[in-house]
C-alpha cells in the first residue's frame, strides 16, 4: 500500500472485494450512468461458432465503460472535495472529469505524451484539465503523486482501487440482466479494473459463468504475472490497443488469480480484424482495445464453441480523422 | 411509362400512392425487416439547437433502410417468379438480394463500374449476383432493360417505383411511432424513394410534419427540377455520398412537388463533417449518404430551431479497409 492509498482508504475500507459491494456500487452509479444495449448479429455468430452478446460501452457516456468505476470513486467523496486526479490515456480521464463535474469538482489528468489526440479531446470537452507526462509507468505515477501531494486533489487511480474495481462491476450485472443464461464473459484487460468486477459480477449469481480476459500480445503483462506467480512490472506494452498499455495493478492481478477463468492473448492483427468485423457488421464504431474481447473469441473458438457469450465493446475513442483521412 | 413499367404494373396498380398504401406496405414487411433503434446526443442538440432524433437505418438489415422498399417490392410478386433484376450502387441491390432470397428468388444486381467495393461485397454476401455496368444512367438503364429482355428477371427499379416508395414509407411510420410530437423529418435524396415514402407517412397522420429532403450541392438535379419545373435529366452528379448519385425519378419528383415541404442542398465538406460528428458523438458508422441529413440540419439551424426533428442516418456500407488505411 502506497501513500495515496492511505488518502482515501478511510473514506472506502473493503479491502476484500465482495459481490455485494459490486451490487451496492451499482445502486450507488444508477442515475450517473447509462444502461447501454446489448448488440447480436447472425454473421459474427456465424464466424465464432456461438452467440455471441455485444454488450455496447462504447455507447456509455463519455464512449467507454470507465465512467462506471468513476462514477462510483467520485460518489465516494465527501462534499468537500477539493478536487480529483489522475493519470490516463484518455478514457478513464473523461470518465473522471465527467464524474467529478457533476460533482462541481475540479479534475486534474495526466496523460501521456503521445495520447490520442481524440482522447486529450474528449478529456477537455468532459470538463478536465489535463497535465502531460512522460509515456511511462514511472512518469504516470510520478506527476500523479506530485499533484496529489499539492493536497487540492484526491488521486483516483485509474483501475488499481477497489471503487473502481466495484464500480466496473456495474458493466456485467448489466449483461447477466440483459441476457439471460449466458455461459461467458469476455473483457479485454489492461490495468485489470474491468475484468476484476466483471469477475465479481460474476460471482453475484448462482449460475456459474466463465470470467475471459484477453490481451494484446504486445501487452501481455496479465498473462506473463500469472506465468510468473507475482507482477510483472518491467513490461513495455506496445499495441495498437491504446487504452490497454497500462500495466495490470497488483489488487487487479489479485482477483484475476482468484475470480477468473483464463486470460487469452491476440495478435495486432487479430485485434484490427475484429475491430473491422465490428465496423462491418455492427457499424459501430469501436475503437481497438474495444475490439480486444471479440479478437480473443475469434482466435480461440475452441473455448466458446456453442456457448453463450458475452463480448464488452470497451470503448469507441477513436482518432476519427485519422479514418477520414483514409476514405479521401 | 416505358416497357419495364409494364411488366408489373398489372400486378400492383396503384398510379396515385396514398397514405394507406404506406400502412398497407408496412403490414406487408413486418416480418422482413428490423424495427430501428432511434438515438439521441446532448452534443448534437445543443449544435443543431434543436431536439434531434436520429433513425438508424444504418442498422437494418443490408445496412440500409432500402430493404424496406425492397422487400415490399418482392411481397408483391407471384411464388412463381423467375427472379428479380435490379440496377443499384449497392444498396439497393444487397436489399433486393435479401428480399429475393427469403422468398428463393435468384437477383441480378447490375453495378455502376466504379462503386464502393464494401456495397459490391455486401450485394454478394446478400446472395445477388452482380453484372457491372458503364457508370452512367443510360448504362443502368441498358443493361437493366437487357436483363429483361430475357424474361427471366422481374425488374425492381431502385426508386422510381409505387412498390418501393411505399416501403419506404415504414421507415418514418416506425419513426413517428418511436418519438412522439415530431415537427420535421429530415432525409436524404438521391432518386428520392426515402423522401417520397416520408412525405406519404407523414401523410398519415393528423399532425403536420414537415419532410426535408437534403441533396448534396453535387447532386442537386431534384432541388433544380423543381426550380424549372420539369425533371432534369442532364445532371451528371459528383458526390462524396456515393448513395445519392441517382437522379430522381418521375413518380418521386411528383411527390416531392406536391408533398415535401424543402428540398436542402449542402456542400461536400458538410457532408464529411456531419458524418464526423455522427462517429464521434453516436459511435456509429454513418456512410457519407447517411450523413447529409444531418448535414443539413446544421447547415440550416433556422429551418430546425427548437424542433423535434427526426434524421434519418439512411445506411452505413462504408470502405472500412479504407478507414483503417487511414488508421495505420
Amino acid at each position: 500500500m502506497n501513500e495515496l492509498d492511505t488518502y482515501y482508504r478511510g473514506m472506502y475500507d473493503d479491502s476484500r472485494l465482495t459481490p455485494e459491494a459490486a451490487l451496492e456500487a451499482r445502486e450507488r452509479i444508477r442515475a450517473m450512468i447509462r444502461v447501454t444495449p446489448v448488440m447480436t448479429s447472425d454473421v459474427l455468430d456465424d464466424l465464432a461458432g456461438a452467440s455471441l452478446f455485444f454488450k455496447c460501452e462504447h455507447l456509455q457516456e463519455t464512449g467507454s465503460f470507465k465512467l462506471r468505476g468513476a462514477s462510483h470513486a467520485v460518489s465516494r467523496l465527501p462534499d468537500d472535495c477539493p478536487g480529483v486526479a489522475t493519470h490516463s490515456s484518455g478514457n478513464h480521464g473523461a470518465a473522471l472529469a465527467r464524474a467529478a463535474a457533476l460533482r462541481g469538482f475540479p479534475a486534474e489528468i495526466v496523460v501521456p505524451e503521445g495520447a490520442v489526440p481524440a482522447k486529450v479531446d474528449n478529456i477537455r470537452r468532459n470538463g478536465g484539465r489535463v497535465r502531460f507526462c512522460p509515456p511511462t509507468q514511472q512518469g504516470r505515477e510520478d506527476a500523479l503523486a506530485e499533484l496529489a501531494a499539492q493536497g487540492l486533489f484526491s488521486p483516483v487511480p485509474p483501475y488499481d482501487d477497489e471503487r473502481i474495481i466495484a464500480g466496473q462491476a456495474s458493466c456485467a450485472l448489466e449483461l447477466m440482466e440483459q441476457v439471460a443464461d449466458l455461459d461467458t464473459i469476455v473483457v479485454p484487460v489492461g490495468g485489470g479494473g474491468l475484468v476484476a468486477g466483471t469477475a465479481l459480477a460474476a460471482r453475484s449469481t448462482e449460475r456459474p459463468i466463465e470470467v475471459v480476459g484477453v490481451e494484446p500480445a504486445g501487452a501481455d503483462d496479465t498473462a506473463r504475472s500469472l506465468a510468473a506467480g507475482s507482477r510483472v512490472a518491467d513490461h513495455r506494452p506496445e499495441t495498437i490497443a491504446d487504452g490497454l498499455r497500462a500495466l495490470v495493478g497488483e489488487r487487479n492481478l489479485d482477483i484475476i488469480r482468484r475470480d477468473v477463468d483464463r486470460v487469452l492473448t491476440v495478435e495486432e492483427a487479430a485485434i484490427v480484424e475484429a475491430m473491422r468485423r465490428i465496423w462491418i457488421e455492427l457499424k459501430q464504431l469501436a475503437e481497438p482495445s474495444g475490439a480486444v474481447a471479440l479478437a480473443g473469441v475469434l482466435a480461440y473458438p475452441e473455448c466458446f464453441r456453442s456457448r453463450r457469450v458475452g463480448v464488452v465493446i470497451s470503448g469507441g475513442n477513436i482518432d476519427v480523422d485519422a479514418l477520414l483521412a483514409g476514405l479521401a
